[in-house]
């Protein structure tokens, strides 16, 4: 058990004038205990009140584990949960429970008022898990450090005649050589104009001259998880496509300049995006700047127009601009940037920027 | 869209007095419309009403699609999705809601009263789903064929010095080379005791003679599932490994023979669990004996003791019965039984169960 991380979800809770709460997110656990563990469709909590009486709830096929301090409820695929939580829970107190909380257990609870009132309360953990603290730094700088290698062993994957999935099939070998562990997520590679949908899946196009050549890959080591973008050109750059380069590369540096803590984060994306407008792309780009991310690639915050939130100090997250031209082209360049007190810590300044043309 | 499966979905609700559907499994939107989308943190549902006023909502990155008959409301990442459901939805009618359904979408659902009351839907979409068409038989015995394959080439990776991890990590490619599209899982690999953990992560442990070899391995084609354990021993078998061996199998063939077209499945559950008892092990037969199976590697119901629904034919699912000998051995045997009006079909015959030595 982590005692620090549990103390400052527990102070969350009380500013959040929130005695209970339900997490159910295994991340969350995990960064909490220290236990890992796939659930599937079983359940699987921990339970935190301000009167410290901790509890999990886990399935009695899930490994052992020696919690500290933290009660152990053992269930099984027939148990009936809520009369579990039942013997648990203060039906007489508001409860926050997980955003991703299934609603085959939340209905349950709320038929049988297991309490007096469901909440989200996933922010006050993410909110914790947001700020990384100096171990969680050090892996997202190895993880990140990975793929700033790999992406150099991926650029040497683009060779006459490979197909999107020649290469994607190649990237989890790259990175197990490299030390990761696994993939963080299923790697995007797309070439020339299906680099214009920003979530292809990659499929059997074939390379030709001309083509831009996106990588959007991360790895995984010791649960902490890498994610940046590259965009290469095959052979020649048109002047067109160097143009929608040049600008999605200058968003990406604009946003990372205003970077540091106590900075808005819909202002580090209007940065980014007014550059993108005033080169008259505005419209081709079609998302949010970027994420959080640490034990998940995707965590509870964004960069987007949206989030008025402010920055703080050790806060990680990607800086993505892209730029899509249907049927045409599609740049994207993606850093994790790790928030600091005077500025921003470039996870993946290990991997230029600048335009290339793989010959 | 798939108007016989949406059908059988409306004559399912209207059994049920259910006058709408809220459908946010993403599987169960690629079974009734063709289109599939991973929608990650975003909201992405299918809406079924009795008026066959059907209705999906997607984000506005997510691919295009010609949905025929359903109208698409496209959201982006800022819009308050309850404010565009309520514009559909019947608030004066209860709802069905996906067993999945995050509490991030449905508490502001209950908080802004977009239905009279809110029930756990899915079995509605889910007992459609597990009676698989002809379409579906056709793909799990052709995804079930490659995994019978694929474990011909997996036992070729067991040789001397080989870790769980070093297996593992080459299915994946033996999978593609075979035609699969991915892994449906992530592979169980488990050397000796630490096959006694069913849920085994594959880990640097070394191959030692004496050890069983537990594979538990399915790969993906054309969307579905397969899914089967073997397991191995090398160099030698003890007596005692060999007896366990026995009654496993006996207990997984036991089972197999009484399926067929109106049987409980608790009858079957209990067929194997009764022998595995009856040998001595009955306590270390610790978990279910099988799951359905199809587009997810794990749907909805079960082969359990608490499950009494009656099959029906052209169900799909496991029959996995296990023995677990702490810090000694663990040995499962798994198929995929396609349920028929007089018995079933094996789609894992292709691979015996016969206990093999792998010298």
């Amino acid at each position: 058990m982590s005692k620090a991380r549990i103390e400052r979800v527990l102070k969350a809770m009380k500013d959040a004038e929130l005695s209970q709460l339900l997490i159910s997110d295994p991340m969350s656990i995990y960064y909490l205990t220290g236990y890992y563990n796939e659930p599937g469709e079983r359940f699987f909590a921990l339970y935190l009140n301000e009167s410290k009486e901790f509890t999990i709830f886990l399935n009695e096929l899930f490994p052992d584990f020696e919690f500290e301090n933290i009660r152990q409820v053992r269930l099984n695929d027939t148990s009936d949960i809520s009369e579990f939580l039942a013997k648990v829970l203060n039906s007489e107190q508001k409860i926050g429970v997980d955003k991703n909380l299934p609603a085959r257990f939340l209905l349950p609870m709320l038929d049988k008022h297991l309490a007096s009132g469901f909440v989200n309360g996933s922010s006050l953990v993410d909110n914790v898990r947001a700020i990384k603290d100096v171990d969680e730094q050090e892996k997202m700088r190895a993880v990140s450090a990975i793929n700033d290698q790999a992406m150099v062993a991926f650029k040497k994957l683009i060779v006459p005649g490979v197909t999107e999935k020649s290469v994607a099939n190649q990237i989890l070998s790259i990175y197990l050589e490299l030390g990761a562990d696994d993939i963080s997520f299923t790697p995007i590679v797309a070439f020339g104009k299906n680099a214009a949908d920003p979530h292809h899946f990659p499929d059997d196009t074939v390379l030709k001259p001309g083509d831009c050549v996106l990588f959007d890959v991360g790895c995984q080591k010791e649960m902490y998880c890498s994610d940046m973008t590259r965009t290469f050109f095959y052979k020649f750059v048109s002047d067109a496509h160097r143009r929608v380069y040049e600008t999605v590369k200058a968003a990406n540096q604009a946003a990372i300049d205003v970077i540091k803590a106590g900075v808005a984060l819909n202002v580090i994306d209007q940065t980014a995006r007014q550059l993108i407008t005033e080169a008259g792309f505005g419209q081709y780009f079609t998302h949010r700047l970027g994420h959080f991310i640490g034990l998940d690639v995707h965590e509870y915050g964004d960069v987007s127009s949206s989030n008025t939130a402010l920055t703080e100090s050790w806060m990680i997250f990607s800086i993505e601009p892209g730029i899509y031209l249907p049927e045409d082209v599609g740049v994207r360049i993606e850093d994790l940037l790790l928030v600091t007190d005077n500025g921003s810590i470039n996870l993946n300044s290990g991997y230029s920027k600048e335009l290339e043309i793989i010959e």
